[in-house]
């Protein structure tokens, strides 16, 4: 692994669930591989669990690590190439991501949706510039259309808790007032997808009509439209909102019957709640569900370190 | 010691002030003790004292640190039960305090009153559920009415600058245009009574009528509402402005007499100024004083790394 | 070296420059110089090179990093004596300062000019105000008449690249909208000077009519109104705009023609373009110019992390 920026740089997924569930059992093992190293984690957007579980699992390895909002520690960022740079950004990317490259041995960058241009979010513009002018490894800490550290995380949570060889999972969209990046639900179906290819898991996709996420997101697996039908049999349900697709950026309902309850669980056989966090509370998932012994948020939320530190790993390791 | 929310945490001033000052003799004696241990300071208002500080007397612990600023780095916190979460708040408490338990060993919180409703500061909301859901041990930055840290580093002062066995310490209002909490005033109140139940010293409060503090920090120490009077015989004037606790959040004046001038510091038995900063100059306290050898300002807020270091280190001691 | 405030704090550069190319070949060889030592970095303002760079060099010199932006993570800092501080400043810097180097082994500070009251920010009052308190060494981060990290890192950079024992160094003014500080110009001039005067360099500024840097650091530079004659032969184009001293913080035009471009670069002899950055492309400098292997501001970049060890090494060294 190069660069960490989706699912197509991963060798193994079975190989990175079983690193991290090892860092997880023993986290100071591979103290001595980020030693003298130093990554730069550049946000230009929120975070909590990114921010720390990233700075803690480089820590963990032993790394050097230094933080920056950008906009607020530093200038803002010009993405446009060829562009006569008179607005408010006052550096192009070119020079920001290849001078970060000269300091940092790795970087990681949160840049989100704007949800205002399809084509140009999911060009995934920001990624791709710092991987092509930083000219070091590029961790994806959540871009315009993909979280891999959160997939991964996933993945490592479902391993840890399935009762059943091949459980089934089942991606359900949440009612939310604001519109919200597709990148969780994007990631989530990538891997599963691939999960269900390698055998681990069965995959089901649902939400309310209009909600259908990009093709090659959404791939081969199974959407119904009928939330009840769908979570029948599941052994996880995975909630989340996003904004449309098709009509790009916007919110098509907020239709209160899609929110996960107690009455929805039951419905499952006996299924955990998952979800990436930070989540509204009755707004998208009751207090019931998300205080009942079958949600995993918390234990999900923790396997962030791990996820990240297989993955750090991994990079060092290939670092020399 | 598991939390340090309050003196109720603490089973030996003494010894805490006798592990303040031996990290003070020898500050990486215990460099050991954290060794893989990671702190995180969680900030929802600002700080220059107790930011450097605490960060400060973990990495001489030998600790990681991770920081982070509430609503800027991260998103707003919902700190209510039960509430559906239709606001600006993006995340609830109880997961983003379970989530960071599960990064980091040792949390701090700052969260200062917000003066609008006084059952609701006085409650201790933000502590109390950081407490109950982060299972990790929490250190209070200031609270919406207590500043223990602080009072721990004031104890240390006065027992590295008294000249007597048991001297006479004031506390005394000062004027301010803003209203600020009562928490700095409550717990030293809390600390000083303790130290006149050990003997150590003897403790009087002094404010305009109307700014009487809370019942359960101002105690049994006498309260003269004249200035000068208290001040007869001092050793220790230790200055604060609060807004008011009977009429909540308000300034009820902004007398300019009870500033602390050379004049007033000459009613004293040669006594020391304190204040924990920041301190508008000229407006709580004049630039004579605080320029004055009778000034401990600097020293007291040099202790602050001593304070969080004896803290720090008992809790991690306890940790095992 | 006690501070690094300016040039007149450095004994030899050529100390300095042949100790930051050591340091680049081997980052990590005096990883025990700052074991145990602390050092702050204070921003009044926004930054990126020098936020990474310092805290990288410092971390190769084994010290820990503490970071504050001031008015976000703290407080607005009073700089004037003697006021009454009843405006929106909460604290002095006469404790801040003070108070900071309790904490810190070594401090470092940005404070742009305001470009409102030129006497005010060629008075430098902030770094000398946090020189005279903190009582530790204190380096300039970028203040309002100095870069002088950044100008080592220009030494560093032209000492690498140079093909002739004596090259033409050349700073030039470029357009730009907004009305931006004098201190990189001035620090540049500073630092060419003395190059000269110790045969390393020949050096000539080129600005429009109106744009003359102060006296004091222009010094004896020859100024040519023409920009092509100025290049006619130049090894270095050193690149930067700067508002008007004379018409103080004015920005008197805007003209394009100053805006380099490879017609530009075509007179020099086969010159190396050099910039600080952040830089404004197709405004101050074309794409063509800045993409092409005469570039250099990725490297003068790169080596602001060995200009700020050079000078962390020598502090550090004689703190004994």
């Amino acid at each position: 692994m190069t660069n960490f920026l989706s699912l197509a740089d991963v060798t193994s997924i079975d190989d990175l669930i079983q690193s991290g569930l090892a860092a997880k059992a023993n986290p100071f093992a591979d103290q001595q591989l980020g030693k003298n190293k130093t990554i730069g984690l550049i946000f230009f957007n929120s975070s909590l669990r990114t921010r720390l579980s990233t700075q803690k699992a480089a820590q963990n390895l032993g790394m050097n690590v230094m933080m920056m909002n950008v906009g607020q520690d530093s200038w803002g960022l010009e993405m446009e190439e060829g562009v006569l740079m008179n607005g408010d950004k006052a550096e192009h990317v070119r020079e920001a991501a290849a001078v970060m490259g000269r300091y940092c041995d790795i970087i990681g960058i949160r840049a989100f949706a704007e949800l205002k241009d399809r084509d140009k979010d999911y060009r995934e513009q920001v990624m791709h510039q710092f991987a092509t002018y930083a000219k070091v490894p590029i961790v994806n800490l959540e871009s315009a259309t993909r979280h891999p550290l959160q997939s991964l995380a996933d993945c490592i949570t479902i391993e840890e808790a399935k009762l059943v060889t091949r459980p089934k999972v089942v991606l359900t969209w949440l009612p939310h007032f604001k519109p919200l990046p597709q990148a969780v639900a994007n990631s989530f179906c990538e891997w599963m997808n691939a999960r269900v290819q390698s055998g681990n898991v069965d995959f089901v996709v649902t939400h309310p009509k209009g909600y259908e996420l990009a093709p090659e997101f959404v791939g081969d697996a199974p959407v119904i439209y009928d939330q009840s039908e769908a979570f029948a049999g599941a052994d996880f349900i995975y909630g989340k909102n996003w904004s449309s697709y098709t009509q790009y950026g916007q919110v098509l309902t907020q239709d209160p019957s899609w929110a996960v309850t107690m009455d929805d669980l039951n419905l499952t056989n006996n299924g955990k709640f998952m979800h990436c966090l930070p989540v509204r509370r009755n707004l998208k998932v009751s207090d019931a569900v998300l205080d009942s012994p079958q949600s995993l948020v918390i234990e999900q939320a923790a396997n962030r370190e791990w996820s990240a530190q297989a993955v750090l790993k991994e990079i060092l390791t290939n670092l020399g």
